[in-house]
């Protein structure tokens, strides 16, 4: 199963774009000379250390490999460029080479240019993907000769803006740069943790183990919800389906106004409602409300013991998506209503089960097959959906505007779809990675988000 | 690692292709509705014979994840068409489909159309898929309503025009229609042994392991031949290189006649010079002659007990390739000399050891690694040479001319570099498959090649 994370970005190329335009951007990058140490690391089972995976630089990186300049087909639309990121990121990366691809992508029938770079999960979490990927852009548009996003030096510290406070903090999201610089020394465990996804769980903490189970199978706890089952929660194959849409956030923000929610609310009522009409038509529309994982901030005081490691901690909470509610504004209500429970829950919570839910949150794909080991049969949740912030002012890479950011998922075993949006510019970028053969017709989801804007906007009084 | 033949096939659109004459192409195929049992079948570990692979339908095929539509980037040279084969020749197939991808291919700057076909080597030899799809094509240009390589009745039972003796015969190379129709009905042992390859070779019989290390170890055989270490001759990576070029097989045979050697000495005196220039390059050649093993076609009464089975038998020789000698001429007469005791030996070779000889031709992934096994660490042969003839005029897809044709093949552990040729239409086409690693700058052989040629040409007095 392939377990990386990706971004797709479409660049605007500057007013002075010769014709060999995305050639020379592709050459540039391919002619970087000094990668940062993040990109040059591969896994190794060393032979001295009996077998243990540790991190080793790979001392003949093969650049080409790594970046690589693709094309689509005609009449290059966004269905071809969508089609090729699905195909992109089904293809699993060899742990004989650093873990990640760059794909400068040319043939846009609008001029643009699509980047579409993949990493694998065990050097960095989508969220952390995301930044690192803007923190190598610039908010001049007149700035020139920014290196590679994969070269020394690219990513800067940059303080990030989050678009709501329902979204994940600062501090937290950070963790990119700190990944870079830290993965060196990371020690063999976490590295066998990180790669041995589908093992045993073999890294995991037993103390985490057991709080997870108690919460779980607690009826009255904020980690209480169990899901019902639906065509997501089944074993999935290693294709990879990929849609991607953005919305203003403008619209976003007038329905929560309207109706007293936050952006967040209103992001979780699109994917619920258009969720609903997806299973509907699939006639697959479980009876029971269907569960989201939705990973939000937490203030270093609710942390608890979280805060002592140096900053805000990350928690998630279980949120009904109303998925069973007919009417666009009883959803959006009932989704509102269970983020704030979620959240006053989370904030009495010892901090031992806050770890356990972040644990859930940062590493589904270790927690899940866990949980089925613990005899915990039914899904905690029913897909994950995210929401992290971006910049709010347009950002350039060598004078090329980016227009639009989208995040590429991981689906895995028993959570075939997920959805992670990402806010740029006044824009909310949707971006839905999911298994090929257990979820069908992906495209249609995007259909049924614009609907659903529309339909919480005319039940808001804001159309 | 990747266990998958390919081939690479280049068309000139009819004359009155339309401006979207290579999506209709690409549709009609898509839009195939009944695809032949090869094409529908993937392994499967069945739970009630107790974790047996076998083979089943895909009941749920989907079609658009085996036939893909891609382009290249500009400027849409052959260049960048071999480095898109490469990428895609370097990627799996995954087990629970069907073992195939056929990637209709637009942007080169010329108007050719490419279409690169991968097929899982569990269900054809290289050779065998070459026949395949020579065998979906037809010598009428004006012939229209052709189904897709893929779709049942697409491959016809045709007459085989073998272009030189050396090559394989006719009857052994029909084995893909007769593939097709018997796959169904393969015993477990047999899918058992050709999908795994890189487990403990189980499925050989140890009586043909006993003769193989007899023959092996005994000088005096014709299978005797050990071949020093090369660069070649090491583990590899699972990314691939694809390298491919025509020459004038007037050319070859030109140089052929005058020097009283045929085609295929010929075409094995330019892959030893060219290899000669490309390891002095990297400072690599070996001061004892390379060895490389050349499939070739056995007459019934030489095969034996084999032709018992109904048709000629395919056979093996080891031949010297003198890339220890520094003259042209000197190369391929010891080339040729070579070849003939090779011959001669397989005449009076037993049934068993021209079985064990096939074993090594046509299974190398299995019996290299077995061969290790058995202590013998020496590499029995440096490479791979083969040349499979194709037919002699020019054949069409639904009005398109088929203008080239190279097979990409399968480089395993140990045996970084493959070149199988084909002829076709007054050409021989060269495809040259290397690991990514192990065989850096796989493109200079093409020069190379060109050189050798010439030189040869020259040495005979014939340019």
């Amino acid at each position: 199963m392939p377990m990386h994370v990706g971004g797709l970005q479409l660049f605007e190329p500057p007013a002075d774009a010769g014709p060999e335009y995305v050639r020379e951007m592709f050459e540039s990058m391919r002619d970087t000379e000094r990668i940062a140490p993040l990109f040059l690391k591969h896994p190794y089972r060393s032979v001295k250390t009996g077998g243990t995976l540790t991190w080793r630089d790979d001392e003949q990186i093969d650049i080409e490999h790594h970046v690589r300049h693709s094309a689509l087909p005609q009449p290059g639309r966004v269905r071809e460029l969508l089609e090729l990121v699905g195909r992109l990121h089904s293809t699993r990366l060899a742990w004989e080479r650093p873990l990640w691809e760059t794909h400068v992508i040319e043939g846009l029938a609008d001029g643009r240019v699509a980047m579409y770079t993949k990493l694998h999960h065990s050097l960095v979490d989508g969220i952390s993907a995301m930044r690192l990927m803007a923190s190598t852009l610039s908010s001049d548009p007149d700035r020139r000769g920014m290196p590679a996003p994969f070269a020394e030096g690219a990513a800067r510290r940059r303080k990030p803006e989050p678009e709501s406070s329902d979204s994940l903090p600062a501090a937290a999201v950070d963790a990119a740069t700190t990944a870079a610089r830290t993965l060196a020394d990371l020690p063999g465990d976490a590295v066998r943790t990180a790669l041995s996804i589908s093992a045993d769980a073999a890294g995991m903490p037993l103390a985490l183990v057991k709080t997870l189970r108690k919460g779980l199978k607690n009826e009255t706890s904020a980690v209480s919800l169990a899901a019902p089952r639906t065509i997501f929660n089944q074993s999935i194959t290693g294709a990879r389906r990929f849609a991607a849409q953005d919305w203003p956030i403008e619209r976003i923000r007038g329905v929560g106004k309207a109706t007293g929610t936050t952006i967040n609310d209103v992001v979780l009522a699109m994917c619920s409602g258009a969720m609903r009409t997806y299973l509907t038509e699939l006639d697959a529309l479980p009876e029971q409300s269907m569960v989201s994982m939705v990973p939000i901030g937490l203030k270093a005081k609710q942390a608890g013991s979280a805060s002592a490691e140096g900053g805000n901690a990350i928690g998630s909470v279980m949120v009904r998506l109303a998925t069973d509610r007919a009417d666009p504004a009883d959803r959006l209500r009932t989704i509102s209503q269970s983020m704030k429970d979620g959240k006053e829950a989370l904030s009495s919570m010892t901090p031992a089960q806050i770890v356990a839910m972040s644990a859930i949150g940062m590493a589904p794909s270790i927690v899940v097959p866990m949980l089925r080991m613990q005899g915990i049969v039914r899904p905690p949740y029913n897909l994950i959906i995210s929401n992290v912030p971006g910049p709010r002012v347009p950002h350039y890479w060598n004078g090329a505007q980016l227009v639009g950011s989208y995040p590429v998922s991981i689906p895995i075993n028993g959570m075939a779809l997920n959805i992670t949006c990402t806010s740029y510019a006044g824009n909310m970028g949707f971006g839905l990675t999911g298994c090929r053969r257990t979820v069908p017709h992906l495209q249609r989801l995007l259909t049924f988000l614009d609907d659903e804007l529309a339909a919480l906007e005319k039940a808001a009084g804001v159309s």
